[in-house]
């Protein structure tokens, strides 16, 4: 293998109540990334769109990722890698995410597959941690291991595949106004009632049944974040709207996506899924906030391989 | 039906990391409760054994229970009930659960079944009320539903029963101190690290996603309790010692049972259960400590009815 380009999709963190905990990996949306061998030695970086963000290695979050799996495979060629961003940096669908992952997923594989999927996941966290401060996996894995992931822990890692309930659709609006991870990080307070705290261990707890039972009842009456929600919607424009609206048109439940400013809703099939994004759209189109809107299901399969010389 | 006796079991609450959202139901520990038409109105209530308890039936567990539903459908007779108990008061495996569940279903099926079961959990929880101070069902929804339930929500009541993994066998050791959960629950903090709140819902996460596998390592490795179990294990004599020495003996996971003093252990078959049991028990043995010792699986029934007249 000579030249690789991978597709790497959009994912969604904190899954309302699952903060933290649980991600899920978009259709459609996502970075694509080339690999390429090179006699130079060590990693390049080259971004194809998106030119604000670095293009040296230990400052760019694929660089920082290939840069760490360079080091240990340590090959006698370098690699060139060109960056195509599909999502834009701070939106709140795993912007990081999708570079970071895609670059251990083609960098496994060009380099004759060194690694296994929970490397490939700690690797990608590296890219996390450039972006954010902190090395969280509950984007990379989805965006890796496809479908809906659980990170049950990070020290040791432990991942487990959730079922992806047939017909569950993901509505993503997208403000475009930038949120960094950093500062949606530092409105969370260090301490939380025990009381609530409980509250949203039953719900995460329903929101698992509900994935496994395909009850998308419960999915939907689980999807109530007390924590988190609360101090982060404040940043996102009309979050309260947008969530009754989504709520009213249909969606079995809705939350931010990420640390924001996305917002996502689930529903029970893409007719409705899609008219859950119109409705959502709206709600900014009537108040001159520019956005993007999506409609997807959940991209069961994660990282793929668009092409390979 | 003239005259019933029925079966309510023992039940294990708050599962290691899922403290106040989930409990189940044990075989062969219980109480027997004998429920009789009167032509004297309201409720009588005699206790065949610990009579300690106070058979006033406001202040009796199963008193509290049949008043109010008996206040509620309003009959021609009144009810006579006779309280067998198996379980200790203060035990930590349900006790006031039994008698408070055990009258709901009880007297459900005499007046001939007004209520529902959500109904009759939330009568039972009168009788958790008058114990602990906190209307709280994951023991009476258990006792009541048999196997392993979700509290998911209190207000409303959502229940969901959880699947029962093939072969899962519960070791419970009982000291013979009491724990009264009002002082158990007085030992937690008001307020918890958000993080140790992220790690206990993963944990939780972990732990409902390894029921829905029958995944029993994965059950394990989930059950680490970083809120509660520091807090109200000191309340237990050797805790510590009493869990290393049934994970060294082949349990997959060990826990406060209620708010204690109980502690029981899952293991993956009867046979290591067992096992486990007797280990756990020379603990208590070499000490001094009096204590019982009951090897059980999951009880999938609940309450059952054992005569009718």
């Amino acid at each position: 293998m000579y030249k690789l380009t991978i597709f790497s999709p959009a994912t969604i963190a904190n899954v309302s109540c699952a903060f933290d905990i649980m991600g899920f990996s978009l259709e459609g949306i996502g970075d694509e990334i080339t690999f390429k061998k090179s006699k130079d030695p060590g990693v390049k970086i080259k971004m194809l769109n998106h030119t604000e963000l670095s293009e040296i290695p230990s400052r760019n979050v694929a660089g920082v990722v290939a840069k760490a799996m360079l080091e240990v495979v340590n090959p006698s060629y370098g690699i060139e890698i060109e960056l195509l961003k599909g999502i834009k940096p701070g939106s709140g669908i795993g912007s990081s995410a999708a570079s970071a992952a895609g670059a251990a997923y083609g960098m496994n594989l060009i380099l004759d597959k060194p690694f296994k999927t929970n490397e490939l996941v700690e690797f990608a966290m590296l890219g996390e941690e450039l972006a954010s401060g902190v090395k969280h996996a509950d984007n990379v894995a989805p965006a890796l291991m496809g479908g809906i992931t659980l990170v049950r822990n990070h020290h040791p890692l432990d991942l487990i595949s959730l079922p992806v309930p047939e017909g569950l659709s993901v509505s993503v609006l997208h403000p475009l106004i930038e949120v960094e991870t950093k500062k949606a990080r530092k409105l969370l307070k260090e301490e939380v009632l025990l009381t609530d705290a409980v509250t949203q261990w039953g719900n995460i707890a329903g929101l698992i049944s509900g994935l496994f039972l395909s009850d998308f009842d419960l999915i939907g009456r689980s999807m109530q974040d007390v924590i988190v929600e609360p101090v982060r919607s404040i940043l996102i424009p009309l979050f309260d709207t947008i969530k009754k609206t989504a709520l009213n048109s249909g969606a079995i439940g809705c939350g931010i996506s990420g640390s924001g400013p996305s917002v996502f809703a689930f529903s029970n099939g893409s007719e409705t899924g899609k008219k859950v994004s119109e409705t959502m759209a709206e709600v900014y189109k009537n108040s001159g906030v520019e956005y993007k809107i999506y409609t997807s299901g959940i991209n069961k399969d994660g990282v793929k391989i668009l092409g390979v010389i």
